[in-house]
């Protein structure tokens, strides 16, 4: 007996130290000797402990080694704040005080920014909150590409481009896990639609798979260095993304090297040999609500848990199978909570606050502005009515698992208010969404007729007319789970914005959305501003560009086209958009957004990188510094910026590629470089953009790879893919 | 606006690099760097953080600063164990499913050990438990002073003498903290009843104060280094003792030089300004049940909270006041979550539960063993009749704050099946508790003739019976929150044991419980064991101590009085105990425990320090290296230790000291040193024990200090208060 506990003291003490030399030497530019550790801490594992590291414990935790102090993983959704607590084991939130956050503009809107400098900045401020919540794992960013102005979820992510969003992403993950908090890019991949998205099946060609719905995936693994990816629900050729071999073990893992851990979406499971075969490592969200199962737990019938183990008892599953898989998560463990070095994190701090303001002001895209209705100067006594929902309507709560518990949301009216003292500021709500259905049920003590009227006799009063209308985050709106029904504006914003029109033609429209709308009344308002979801400061955000505070220099990061059917993937009806139930058909192919609009000569209510600014931008001296270049080489692209108004602004220069001549199919032109610059008003910037010759290959298919293709190539630089000042020829010798 | 965003760019990196350095360069060794960067925090906090900090935030935690990246602090009950997750605000339990841990036995149980290097072991192992449950303060240990054998809440104590009780904290505290987790010693002071806890007013002498209620709190602040403590619920002279000004300003963190942080028992706060200015820190625990208040946050109505700050900002108290709370709650952040060195704890480890059963097999007390009656042969195969609803019952839930979520509790039953391979154990209730109350409320099915019965039954067909019997953790036996109503046994297992004997005289009783009990039938039955509150692995504990895999050599903590008025507590009437409601008076004075017995000359049932063997030890050339000591000498008793018997065994050598003609009323001895020392069968070990003549002293309150009595003084070196082996007179010059 005395020596079983002398045996048990020194175990006690080698793991001890084992645990607390293998944490303290960690060293992130010492990834060897980590996987040496990781190896070690595998061959100590039971099979059960690595099953159990492979699946949920609860709704948002998955579990540690609790035997040797290998801990816990924590995530949260999600890619704007991170979202309140959770109970256990059902959706129901725990109650919490101190899960109040930041909320940050949605993706759309940072995407709007095209500017690399504060993705960057919101990634560390969201990775602060993130780890200040004590959370290993934030579910974000979203990269899908916006193929479908319905899809309930664009908000969430960066726009239609693959280049920008690329380019968007890298600098998000990097901010974000800086503070020791791995980010986990989703949803990989052709997740372009809510409906159905629990089981459609995207057919799409390879070449569009790696020329558009890919490249931003492969930018957060090769350049983000992201440490988690997360599978989507929909399948593609025919397997779950949860567990597609294509998707995960050849391109992700093996093409890309990626060496994160795979989480699937909540729910996405739904085999066990595929999950264990094809290249998941962590299932989440399978169904336990309540834990009902009449088994323990019910945690142990996922399908990466108990079915699993069996498989790997009976050796039909080879044990490397699950140490690859717990090989990762160990890895995303010494990159988080297994780091000592990782900051402590914070929350809901001014730095945050001002960025969120910052990203706001921006992503806001002027689209119309005629006669210089806006900037409104704030220091004149006139009388203002703000007339929409979306004045005063909460848009952090809704839109599925990026709803959020902001500890503060300036609505736009408040925002407004407080800028504008001196002005008299009416407000009518004009339309009512009711509490969360798409077919509205208006608020009890609201009558319709009455709001309008109250509205219209607001609108007449009036020196001007703020309208701010768009969507909202319920069911059926920019919402999770399902995708918008119809392209117009909804609850009768047409109706009441016309109506308005005719009683007070100086009206100019705000709209709240994270999607394109219909816009029949476009020609009549004076002008239009776009102003996504902006989170916490959302108000002041608005008040900042309204008021001339702050210049907008935000860019369109989707097409808006004029009605649905000039959208690419509407154009060929149903089977491409949404699919019959079973299978969808993605028949645009690259033609996404504005490929589509260029290459088929349509044009779009407004187009890709289009937004204005309240001074004008002139792009002189444009050129290459070559005519002929050769693989590996980059152009280079400069020219000037003046600033030719009269206040100080910054305009995003763009430069597009096309090829002349190509063998296959192209789009007339591909974004393949933007800087945003700052000029003050009177004065010129030099800008210079790189591109690397490599960028402009093509999938080929043929050879399952990416063709370079020879000869002469036109490089179209503007300040939208619509306004272009200078087309420049060269060669690819 | 640019200048703006470049001032908040550089906020940023100043508040991130400050906290990052803040808390990398943080060592243990040089607490002037600390104390330097605590300073710093404190002048970049507003008056409302620092108010934030002084009390709770849910039911377990207490706000950081999250705009600076301040932590939150997380507590946890309990002494035994870590506690499941509680709901945000109301008592319930969270539902989640990995907070199962270890059961560590009761402290009472620690206690009879007298063996500190477990207390080291217990604390380090139960810091792993709680660093991997992300706690930052355990709410343990418990050193309240055993008065009274009918305190429901003695379970969770050490015992009845404060030499004892300090010898043991220490270790354990040392222990906790060494995971970076902060002990909480508790209750301080004089929680030494349940009934009426939250309002009794204790009057007591200065002199049982400092000799008796207060030394092994003195030993976990000087000593034990603790890093917080907790107020007690009663009052001590007309003053809570959460902000009791004698016990916290004066005593602990002026005399003492406490420099951690004093945390009210929940609930336990009564006044804002006594809670702002006698020296508490957080409050914790006030109701506010579910937020039902219909403010927004009905934690901003603790009297540390809104009440405090308006009189901080009236200026009626002092910024400094806060500014001291403050400075108490960062020093121990930087001890626990800011101390980025801290180890990553582990829970349900082996080596967890072999330190479990370690102690629980030390601290097993063999009180009466006739015939060999102990140990049973695992090898015969007899018939043993386990009876007594104890044999099964769970130990670990109930009790109050220290009820667990044990991963595993094998129940005495389960333990002897276990060892138990040769033997036919039959097995018979024999009596029941009913689910909670004291009053027994039979469980429906449940005959009380009938159990009887069939135990009698069992025990006729025997060879021999083991009765399991004792009291339990439900309200009104060993828990929490009310004292028992009677000493003796409850649930009519006198009767039952009577009726048993009748049939079947070869009986041995196995007692779970906390307490002493009236033991009506102590003469017939043939041996008695006090099994305590063994937590997860109690069944196999006892088991390894009745077949005698493990040599008993725990030692009584308190002694057992033959009949309640036999107690110190008791003899002096209600006044004394349990007072009158408003007070109570602590009459007996010094005379608490042995020093009752020993000076009053009442024989006890079983006495302070009282504990057999399977072997035999005699204790020879015991002597003093000197008869004549100086003030802050050492007095070195030193002997051998011979195993007579033939088992290998364990013995504890214990020194009391009383002073022969004494100035002032003294106890005939007092315990002043102890050695628990293993000796293999046939062989004779050294022992020397080392007491500080210092120690000698009384506290003398005619100058409110310790004084030193010079002149004879009586040593007593024995293995039990009540069987000395040697007595020998020294003299203090």
């Amino acid at each position: 007996m005395l020596m079983n506990i002398l045996k048990n003291k020194l175990l006690l003490l080698f793991f001890c130290t084992m645990i607390v030399v293998t944490v303290n030497a960690q060293d992130s530019n010492n990834s060897k000797s980590v996987e040496a550790k990781i190896e070690s801490i595998i061959s100590s594992l039971t099979i059960e402990e690595k099953v159990a590291m492979c699946h949920a414990q609860s709704k948002f935790s998955t579990p540690g080694v609790e035997r040797l102090g290998i801990p816990e993983l924590w995530m949260s959704d999600g890619p704007h704040g991170v979202r309140g607590e959770i109970n256990w084991d059902n959706w129901g939130y725990a109650g919490w005080t101190n899960d109040s956050i930041t909320a940050f503009p949605a993706l759309t809107c940072l995407a709007a920014t095209f500017n690399p400098n504060l993705s960057k900045d919101y990634g560390i401020s969201i990775g602060e909150e993130a780890r200040y919540r004590k959370k290993e794992v934030l579910l974000g960013p979203g990269v899908n590409i916006y193929r479908s102005p319905l899809n309930g979820r664009n908000f969430e992510y960066m726009g239609e481009d693959p280049f920008l969003a690329s380019k968007m992403v890298v600098p998000y993950i990097q901010g974000v896990q800086q503070n020791g908090v791995a980010a986990c890019v989703k949803h990989y991949a052709l997740n372009n639609q809510e409906l159905w998205r629990g089981h459609i099946n995207v057919e799409v060609s390879d070449r569009a798979l790696h020329e558009i719905y890919l490249p931003a995936f492969k930018a957060a693994v090769e350049e983000g260095k992201v440490w988690s990816i997360m599978g989507s629900y929909n399948q593609f050729r025919g397997q779950f993304c949860g567990h597609n071999n294509i998707l995960l073990n050849t391109i992700l893992k093996k093409d890309w090297n990626f060496d994160g851990v795979v989480i699937s979406d909540w729910g996405g499971v739904h085999d066990t040999k595929q999950a264990a075969l094809n290249g998941l490592d962590i299932e989440m969200g399978t169904g336990t609500d309540g834990l009902t199962s009449s088994t323990k737990n019910a945690y142990d019938s996922y399908y990466l848990a108990d079915p699993f183990l069996k498989l790997l008892k009976s050796g039909e599953i080879k044990e490397e199978v699950v140490n690859d898989k717990v090989r990762r998560i160990l890895r995303l463990m010494f990159r988080t909570n297994m780091n000592p070095n990782r900051p402590f994190g914070r929350m809901n701090n001014q730095e945050h606050i001002d960025v969120a303001r910052k990203i706001a002001g921006e992503g806001i895209v002027l689209l119309k502005n005629e006669s210089s209705f806006f900037p409104v100067n704030a220091s004149k006594k006139i009388t203002i009515a703000v007339i929409g929902e979306n004045a005063t309507k909460s848009m952090t709560v809704g839109g599925g698992s990026s709803e959020l518990k902001a500890k503060t949301e300036i609505s736009p009216l408040e925002g407004l208010k407080k800028r504008y003292k001196n002005a008299t500021i009416i407000h009518a709500m004009g339309y009512a969404s009711g509490p969360s259905a798409y077919d509205r049920v208006i608020p009890s003590g609201l009558d319709e007729n009455k709001l309008k009227q109250e509205a219209i006799e607001a609108a007449s009063k009036a020196d001007m007319v703020l309208f701010f209308g768009g969507l909202n985050k319920n069911h059926l709106q920019d919402c999770e789970g399902s995708d918008r029904k119809e392209y117009k504006l909804p609850f009768g914003q047409d109706e009441l914005l016309n109506e308005i029109l005719k009683v007070n033609p100086n009206t100019g429209v705000v709209l709240i959305s994270g999607n394109a709308v219909e816009m029949p009344w476009i020609s009549k308002v004076k002008a239009l501003m776009q102003a996504w979801y902006l989170g916490s400061v959302a108000g002041d955000a608005i008040a900042d560009v309204i008021s001339g505070d702050v210049n907008p220099s935000g860019k369109l990061p989707f097409s808006f086209p004029k009605k649905l059917s000039d959208n690419a993937a509407h154009s060929f009806g149903e089977l491409s958009y949404p699919g019959d139930s079973i299978n969808q058909y993605y028949k645009e192919d690259i033609l996404v957004g504005y490929r589509w609009f260029d290459t088929k000569k349509i044009k779009p209510l407004f187009a890709f990188g289009e937004g204005k600014s309240y001074t004008t931008f002139e792009l002189s001296k444009l050129d290459t510094d070559k005519k002929e270049y050769a693989k590996n080489e980059a152009i280079l692209i400069s020219g000037n910026v003046s600033n030719t108004g009269n206040r100080d602004g910054s305009e995003v220069v763009q430069v597009y590629i096309g090829k002349l001549n190509s063998k296959v199919k192209r789009a007339e032109k591909e974004l393949k470089g933007f800087q945003k610059i700052a000029v003050k008003k009177g004065s010129t910037a030099a800008v210079s953009i790189s591109i690397d010759v490599n960028s402009l290959s093509f999938y080929d298919e043929s050879i399952s790879n990416w063709n370079l293709e020879k000869g002469d190539y036109l490089i179209y630089v503007g300040n939208s893919s619509n306004t272009i000042s200078k087309k420049i020829k060269i060669t690819i010798k």
